[in-house]
């Protein structure tokens, strides 16, 4: 192959980024051959292979000593690349230490080694992935406390409703962001274990060869080797336990599905908000960036939202990939002939484009620029009509409700037609005139003042660490 | 409308199952209208709503009271139905008591009551969804229980791999659904919130409603209230409380998306394994059927795989139907203007298909018939390749493994090829007579004797409960 | 079922459109019951069954003679409705005229009667799918002759980059409109065969009662007696000729699931668009609508792009609806199990929302305002900035290329920052003042006169026809 | 990046077939330079650019001579690829010729570099898409050819229907490829487009070039210009001609989506089919294969239908990846921010897998072996079984539908149970021995005499030139 198959160059979303490195194929090499160096010492800790076998084995399983390409075209021999893999392992354990060659996959199946070192390469993405998504929540939850009391419009279905603040919004993300870390952190912890079956989920070849190497006598031993056995490559590997041999129980890849789909459908919703915000009419917030970013080839004058761009450009790619993975759950037999297969590629594309996501929203999260006065302006013309809901609500009691809906949706159409503040209109209703003062009707139709509980929820959202003391903020809404 | 739009004539798998009529469109009106009741004493449980009208309200909130239809089409004026079914409810309330329909839908918001209705359809749903995996799960335990130590074909990529049990596959259906069953838990149990935010999430309307009411005079009061207040409405409703108001921030949604997707996936590889072990020239399984079941318009002999075919049919959509969801996790705004309206439906479906899936593995997991004689039939001629991997082990202290692998390649070749048996041809190799016996080599190539630890993964897998006295059963593999 | 099941509750983009009673289960009834009629006719045409016999299956085979509920719940035992028809349509053929009874559904299977019923249902919705889109174009075309010189800005990534017109971008709609219906006419007119097949797709079953007819003696005119057959059959039914039978070849519910998506996805376009123009900071559109139309339930003063809204909810679920249809061309053997019976709901769902989407894009096109006096302010404050592409291009000539850029890059900065006026900056530069005037100057930065060839791609878009006599307009940009 | 990121590992499918390389990222970046000189030299022949500067951009725009993998890692900066490599071309081009890179990329944006790039790279990959499935469709065609009067089960719902012949099965594969490339060839002869826009779509860019350089003082010209401009791009890179600029109407992309999603599916048909065959139980097909191919890593005997695993593998992968290319037409404005950006990904593996998919096949298709005797001894315990839909028609005439269904089924079942001959049983009534001999019966009973019009269909299909002189087989079902 003289051509690079693939720099990142249609993915700028994680060009460059450390997920891609971490879920390379070179990566995705090391990984297999980890498992079968941790297999190795993992049958050297119960008696079954020996010792200097296994270190041999793991000196030799190093994805530098292999030509990775090579492995790769062997692989539409045996549709899975642990055949070839496995050949050229034995290969170079045998340059080293002839003897230990016997020992390498011993027992074992390529579906084990294949979803073993897979896992690893999981839980390798994810700790990337919850750790990017745990520096963006703290700078979420930073910025939702700076923006607390900030007005801004709210907006329904595309349009003006009524006033929340920025800080509510950036506590969403927050709230959005901490979910996907949550359910990332699920996974990763407990969710990634080591697969052992042998050739159709019976372990029978590990205990035929335990059996033949002398340490299993008695057929009665065979649970109590078996526990051993999972739980030193467990051990070995750092991965959890299994339940069950999982070849067609595929119960970790469902999982990782759910997970990566939700994370950058999550992050993918504060993308399509900074990208709204960010439209030239409405001008709320400003992405980050160094001088150039978001530049244009044809444009002097354009700053693209460019993170945003590309996280969305993931969220718009990751469920699709997940609803893949989800039907390899129907698993055909011990081994399915093409469900097992599909899941590989959508599995590493689906971890690459969530690592690229989730590594893109830290520099979005933590160097977004609110605009505070340009909220407000965006405010100001529909002052009238984004209050309309409270007026309704405050004039209920003294004229009920159809009258006072009535009245407050008169008063701000024309406010909006005429240009006339809205105080002024509703002033000249003589049942309002009575009971409302000119200033406390100012005050009902100023939208900074109609933001709800929004302080009140920031607080509750972020925390008392993220906001500062108490003391310093009056956690009612004004 | 005179035509009946949908009798599930085009879904075999939920036709007539219960989860058909919990999630039709008049349990989603109901739900609706519950949730409008709960809101109501809700308030008037903390004094904002009066008693009386909440009773009213709670008296007046039946689907049979409404014309769903009208309410259905009304619809497209507003995009979202409760506009509509509002208006339809306040008419019914002010028929009854005309003061009480002040208070209908105070201070909400058409997403808060979709939301929390479609949480409460979805809870009906999730409740008959577990039980179902609960039933199947325990049948299929006792299936697993009862052919512990049925040897069978294992399978891989199509074709004979190793022996392994039918009891170990059933125990592996066993641990998806369970798996199924934890997952839909989780979600019913914790995941299924209350939805009140108020027009943009603030809860700007429920506060102004509650401070000309009276009840709160003092802005220090706003946390108190609304800790209240939604604790209220998740009582009346039994639902969730929620974190922050979850208009745009669709976690409960995404996580239905992801338990349905799991869970149709799940009984889908039980289906196919059914499917495929039904095969005319397998025969292994049969599935269960009162007289009828199954047959076919043109071919008066067959007994088709309906049960398994229809689980099938869901496994294929819902997925699909899960992508579709996530993908709405990306909403836009304070509300989005078509994301959120995408949901109900494939929610709705996703249920339905889910729940009529769960069913109907009721019925195959509780009444499949395993045939062992079937699957001895099936191990015999391939005999041979199937303990070939036994053999080569065994064989590898003595021969090495290269030469013991080619010797029971070869041997397990003429084999299949001139039908004598597999001990013979060993037993003319001096090296292996040297060794082995010949009641020695029979035990070897007995299919029978080479199920690893199927027997032990079994009872481990389904407990004491499912496998009777642990007494009367050797936990080793023979 | 007390509860009606769907009254279009969770879809207000199809309720009360016509493709909703199109696609219902009554009409699926009714088309495999024209299906089943259709086959006694094109029997009888051959003399292979009697014209009476047909004649009163064609008279008995109406869906209100049949309990389609009682239908729907006894397919539960063959996984396919049909055997419950075939077995009502009998009884009901048998009460008018026993003799005819044994006629019914002759030589045949379910799924030629389910297949060709799914295309008559089908067919009937491309019709009304077609026609709709039709209209839009026709609407899209006026649209964009009307505003051919209406300049706006043209936004991408977000944010303003040159100008449009508005013209142009409803061109662009009346493309895609055009290419969507082009599709639905390709599938309508050749892509929707009869399906005829028998028990496993070989006629066979229809050959044997054609012989047992008498009609065929002779071996040699099997291929004549079945291209009649066939040819009888469409002729009957109005639908195409198959090429094989195709139970298990599905190409045309793959080309069908393409079309439906391509469509959905096609208006969703315009849907998106029509949402961003429709924002309040924006406002260059308003949808058309009655009074009440996009009312809130909250807020009295909103008008919500109610239409744009509904039809983006059908953008964001057909596509992978289509997929899970498309998945399904992986049909097992000559009858899928599982695979086919996937299709029916999904197809069914993907024809009513994009005929619902269908329906709504015509009130949309019809009645959308464009507001150009908007689109002008819009472009006012950012003149210096949508210009610099030209500014540059026209400055490049005499400074070269990177001091151009350079220069209107720092220019449209400063005009942003400081509010003075484009030209005036520019004119401060000797190297600019040397070479053009300030009028000259003035002309390059208004953006209403660099719409580039928006006029002249409108023209050649939409045609003469829709841009009215070719004298009366410049086809050159100004 | 030290570790190759991508060198087919994970995707046995298309690892080292030649459309791997066809769409690698090198692939992708020469076909954006020839974008790039393509436009150079079309404006040259237009005279807005110098020739010389033409054939020095010509010159420099290689590949190799680029960093691409410095690209890619640049393209964060702008959320796509063209910026980074117009600058390093630029930076080529001056290095040879410094006065020419002021003409690189002149008026031009990066959506049409990136486009006219995809549509090259796409038109490559549909080359050896469709020579594939030519060379599938002569192999299945010339398969079933052989095998036209090999009888053999017909399977539906999994099970054994009536007979058909293997020769029919191959001929529906024939079908489904041909279907798949008729599709592929419609979208690569008129369905690639270039794209040429500019910066928002309005060709503005180009036009103001244009001008500049002296060719149009007129701006009645305007048309005249672009339509040669149009022209000449697309002779320069042998695309067709676009309608619109298409920056936001992705039919290009949409219809692209279609055909992989369709060829992948049909496929997967193929796939699917085999693995049934090959089933260890049926054993009527086997794939071909050098000595090794489809080894198992642990079981020296198996021999896994690996060819048709890997396709099937891209069969479940594809579908939802055209899902997500389908959801991208609902593009924002006039470039979205998002929805453009995650084509490059999903197209490029969306051609990959199929590439892969389709070499495969031809492989899988050319070298299929079928085994008739398989064929006979699979259908013969089941004869009764699958004749009796013949029986039962053959008996109509004297016992009626019902009984004729009925004794049919009762002796299908006894034959069944004990093993005696259909006939036999069938002769013991009487009313059957009145109208037919033993002879008769026999041949009734003979699945390979009850394969309906196979024969006729598989001579329709693949035509004369597939089965060879029509004089020396009879059309007609034996």
């Amino acid at each position: 192959m003289n051509a690079p198959p693939d720099t990142g160059l249609l993915s700028p979303v994680r060009a460059g980024t450390p997920v891609e490195e971490a879920v390379a194929d070179t990566a995705w090499a090391q990984a297999m051959l980890d498992a079968e160096s941790a297999l190795a010492r993992a049958q050297a800790s119960l008696g079954t292979v020996p010792r200097s076998a296994a270190a041999a084995i793991t000196r030799a399983a190093r994805a530098d000593r292999i030509d990775v390409r090579a492995v790769a075209v062997s692989a539409r021999e045996n549709a899975n690349p642990v055949v070839a893999l496995v050949r050229e392992l034995t290969r170079v354990v045998a340059a080293d230490d002839p003897g230990a060659a016997e020992y390498v996959h011993r027992g074992s199946t390529s579906q084990d080694v294949l979803d073993t070192g897979a896992m690893l390469v999981a839980r390798r993405a994810l700790e990337l992935i919850g750790d990017d998504l745990e520096r963006s929540a703290e700078a979420l939850a930073a910025l939702a406390g700076r923006h607390r009391d900030t007005a801004m419009a709210g907006r329904t279905l595309a349009t003006q409703a009524v006033p929340t603040t920025f800080g509510l919004k950036a506590a969403g993300w927050h709230r959005l962001v901490s979910d996907a870390r949550d359910r990332v952190e699920r996974v990763r912890l407990s969710g990634l274990p080591v697969s052992l079956g042998g050739a159709a989920g019976t372990l029978a070849g590990y205990l035929e060869h335990a059996r033949c190497a002398g340490s299993e006598e008695d057929g009665g031993a065979t649970g109590f080797y078996l526990d051993r056995l999972v739980e030193a490559f467990a051990r070995e590997t750092g991965l959890a336990r299994q339940d069950l041999p999982w070849h067609a129980l595929r119960t970790p890849v469902a999982d990782l599905a759910a997970v990566l789909g939700f994370t950058c459908g999550a992050l993918g919703k504060i993308a399509v908000d900074v990208l709204t915000l960010s439209r030239t009419e409405i001008a709320e917030v400003a992405e980050p960036g160094p001088q150039g970013r978001g530049a244009s080839s044809a444009m002097p004058h354009k700053r693209n939202p460019v993170l945003a761009t590309m996280i969305r450009s993931a969220a718009l790619q990751v469920p699709v990939l997940a609803a893949g993975l989800t039907q390899c759950l129907t698993a055909d037999d011990e081994r399915s002939a093409g469900a097992w297969h599909a899941e590989w590629a959508l599995l590493r594309e689906g971890l690459r484009l969530t690592g690229g996501a989730a590594h893109t929203a830290v520099e979005l999260a933590g160097g977004l620029a609110a605009r505070p006065e340009r909220m407000a302006d965006n405010l100001r013309p529909a002052a009238a009509a984004v209050t309309s809901e409270r007026v309704a609500a405050v004039l209920t009691p003294h004229l009920g409700r159809a009258d006072a809906r009535a009245l407050a949706a008169r008063c701000a159409a024309e406010s909006a037609r005429s240009g006339r503040p809205m105080p002024d209109l509703l002033a000249r209703e003589a049942a309002v005139a009575r009971e409302f003062s000119r200033a406390r009707l100012a005050e009902l139709c100023d939208p900074a003042q109609y933001t709800g509980a929004a302080g009140w929820l920031v607080d509750r959202a972020i925390g008392d660490a993220a906001t500062g003391p108490a003391g310093l903020r009056d956690p009612a809404p004004r």
